[in-house]
């Protein structure tokens, strides 16, 4: 009688240890989903203080989730921004940069090297769907594609919404901007290296890759997967469709943030009635502020100062939202430094994957900040604009070295001493103190130096044209 | 039988009459609480945006309640404002406003005229206990005091902290606000009209506020109740106690306001541990923006144009939030017009006052935007600076006539024709929109007209000094 109680205890025990060693299993793969706004500012949702864009998903993608307040991406443009994201390395690294054409051009002959590791290529090696929906920008050449840098699919855009221009049709210069319409634009629209089409209606745009993203989580429901889904939008030309047209109280813009508010409720309900919701992790940002040379056109980087094309705070901290119910804890605000490179080694640690011993990241593992479990392993912050090092935060406090608004015209200014602003006590960077802490400067002088220690310039890859 | 069924279905009907009518007689007169910031900003709440403060307090009281996104007040600084919100009407037509003396100050002769009907009056008819807690401004003479205007009790600082000055003590100018000791200010601090010290440790306001404040609510809790909870803070000089000085990423302002919403915590968990939660509507906000000129002892106005002193929206638009559980639905942004003019209203409504026929409100009652019940009745907003109305709000469009910042050597303008914002396409009141709206003010000149003509200019309560 006791030995066969033993044995069932023991019996019960095996299913326990097994049914446990299947979750964590399935628990190290967690689908990711990596959801990217286009030029939106700190200042434009709901949930960041805008009085008048109506955001009720992404409000509740925060109160259910964790709502960053100091989450920074790593350039103040494109194509260098979501070159740092997809690899988690500076585009001084990757030669995804270059201080005479910003970005990649439609007549641009360059993309990311082949020898760089995406977050795509890293996941696919762990058995994962990998998707990319919308704008892509690191390449439009096939050698360059989403489908040839670990990605299963690509549905979209490969460059901004703005290429293209149809010089025959429409105002000339920035009229056609204020009152665009979809034909002033014929940008290829691709599936995987196929041109679909040439001048998609943009105002279908935003349903478009939505519909497309909840086929791919739908289709992959039984594998581990990851979607990268980069919106075209709110870069302008802006278009919303009919039903966001005209809607909000914010304009044209509103009405293109609150239909991407959509897409992000669509792609969360789709996880809750996919019965995913407790195995996948969402992140929400953008890929750099606000565009303010279009004036309401552009967004808002709410207190912070300037926007996209600067390194001042309004250029490069965004809006980041991280959701996953039952990891991690509703309703959090995180005050913590991070950045859009830590998603690449973050995405490597929940889904176990090794990393090449010879790969330079300059992302960390950012799970502690997520999972509440420790303190977190970032305390600096490179801003460069191109291939130079404009400024430099670390713990509060930011030096500037060199300064330029996203105002095209306004001048560039060196600064020696550097300018230094307390990013805590003064978020709006308006009040230097670099007399008052010779010590933090002399501090940071030497973190420049040990970084510069580790970046060994390579071949620009945006200054090439046909 | 038959009969005798019909009695017992009687007497159930007659007891159910009797218990709803109970229930609504108690909900009649809910206990209602003001809470009521100094010099706050717009932005200076996590739920509003910021970055570096904490509010997790005021963020709760968010969640569980409606937040506002466009909130007024009556006036860009305190003492015009304060009789405002009191009385549901404008300054100019009770005399607690000026051109030359902007506020009242230790040496001023004036207050609020006795034949101002304040909340505490109007609710005291209805049966309500009456407390008022922090700083008045609207008269410290023994006849315009709390205590002579309807309040049982007063227990506070009678105007701002920064008042009575102590010449002898400490550096001249403002060197004293940057590194603010609490002896260089000997302010009266009163216990109803009995001033109970000089001087008193400022640094121990907000607990003493506090511990006040819990008093009156905790020896009410049987009967229905008032409470006008106004903090001096963080109005400067800043103090904040030990336990929050030098906690905040956001400096001594940070720690002040992070105070603050420790205190509003403490009430709210107090009407929840006395079981007064489902029958208390509570009202956080505060009585102009942000005094800019303070660098960072002054707080901020988000993406809103400029602060105290001016009739930007920076000046005079507030954080505006309201808790009530049961009653109000949690986690609404309310984006429709308010006013702190509206709370006298509404508090009349909820409490089943009925006002004197003659009397003049500038205030609508707002419960229709507190129970989701119907829409607003106010479309309208004017933004005067003393005496002199500088901007109209219709809808979203803000006409100004004058402009002036509040950065106190800032010139002033005089627009013909009107400066025209959209405040829902541009709320940082950037892009001047009136060249397209002709219609617009020719509109609001109407609505300034019809305004005019209610408007009986009074004898300035402000001017007088001893």
């Amino acid at each position: 009688m006791k030995s066969q109680r033993f044995i069932q205890s023991c019996a019960v025990a095996v299913l326990l240890v097994v049914s446990v060693a299947v979750a964590r299993a399935a628990g190290e793969r967690p689908n990711i989903i990596v959801i990217l706004a286009d030029d939106m500012g700190y200042g434009d949702l709901a949930c960041y203080g805008h009085p008048s864009i109506r955001t009720p998903n992404l409000d509740r993608m925060v109160a259910q989730g964790m709502r960053f307040t100091d989450f920074y991406v790593a350039a103040e443009v494109c194509t260098p921004s979501r070159a740092a994201l997809m690899t988690g390395r500076l585009p001084i690294r990757s030669g995804m940069c270059s201080d005479k054409r910003r970005v990649l051009f439609p007549d641009s002959k360059g993309g990311l090297p082949a020898n760089e590791l995406t977050i795509a290529r890293m996941l696919k090696s762990r058995g994962y769907a990998t998707g990319c929906v919308g704008k892509w920008h690191l390449g439009h050449h096939p050698q360059f594609l989403p489908t040839s840098h670990g990605f299963d699919s690509y549905f979209g855009i490969p460059y901004s919404n703005d290429m293209d221009r149809d010089a025959s049709a429409g105002p000339k210069g920035r009229a056609a901007f204020f009152e665009p319409k979809s034909e002033y634009w014929k940008p290829p629209f691709m599936r995987d290296a196929v041109v679909l089409e040439r001048g998609p209606d943009q105002t279908q745009l935003t349903p478009r890759y939505t519909a497309e993203a909840l086929k791919f989580i739908r289709a992959n429901k039984a594998k581990p997967f990851f979607l990268y889904f980069a919106h075209n939008f709110p870069h302008v030309p802006l278009f919303a469709s009919e039903k966001f047209h005209g809607k909000s109280r914010r304009g044209l813009y509103g009405d293109v943030v609150e239909e991407l508010d959509w897409s992000v409720g669509q792609v969360l309900d789709t996880l809750r009635a996919e019965g995913l919701a407790e195995n996948t992790l969402v992140f929400f940002t953008s890929d750099n502020g606000p565009w303010l040379i279009f004036d309401t056109h552009g967004g808002s980087a709410g207190l912070l100062r300037d926007g996209k094309g600067s390194t001042w705070e309004g250029g490069m901290r965004e809006p980041g939202i991280a959701w996953w119910p039952g990891r991690i804890k509703p309703g959090i605000v995180n005050r913590e430094l991070a950045s859009s490179l830590d998603l690449l080694p973050t995405f490597a640690a929940l889904a176990g994957a090794t990393l090449p011993r010879d790969l330079f990241l300059d992302g960390v593992d950012m799970s502690p900040l997520l999972f509440g479990a420790g303190p977190c392993k970032r305390d600096t912050m490179f801003y460069y604009r191109g291939t130079q090092l404009f400024a430099v935060r670390k713990g509060p406090f930011k030096a500037h070295f060199i300064t330029r608004s996203g105002y095209d015209k306004d001048p560039v200014a060196q600064h020696n001493p550097p300018l230094l602003f307390h990013l805590g006590r003064d978020p709006g960077e308006r009040f230097d103190v670099a007399k008052d802490h010779p010590g933090v400067l002399a501090d940071i002088a030497k973190e420049v130096k040990r970084h510069r220690a580790t970046v060994t310039p390579v071949q620009s890859q945006l200054e090439d044209s046909k």
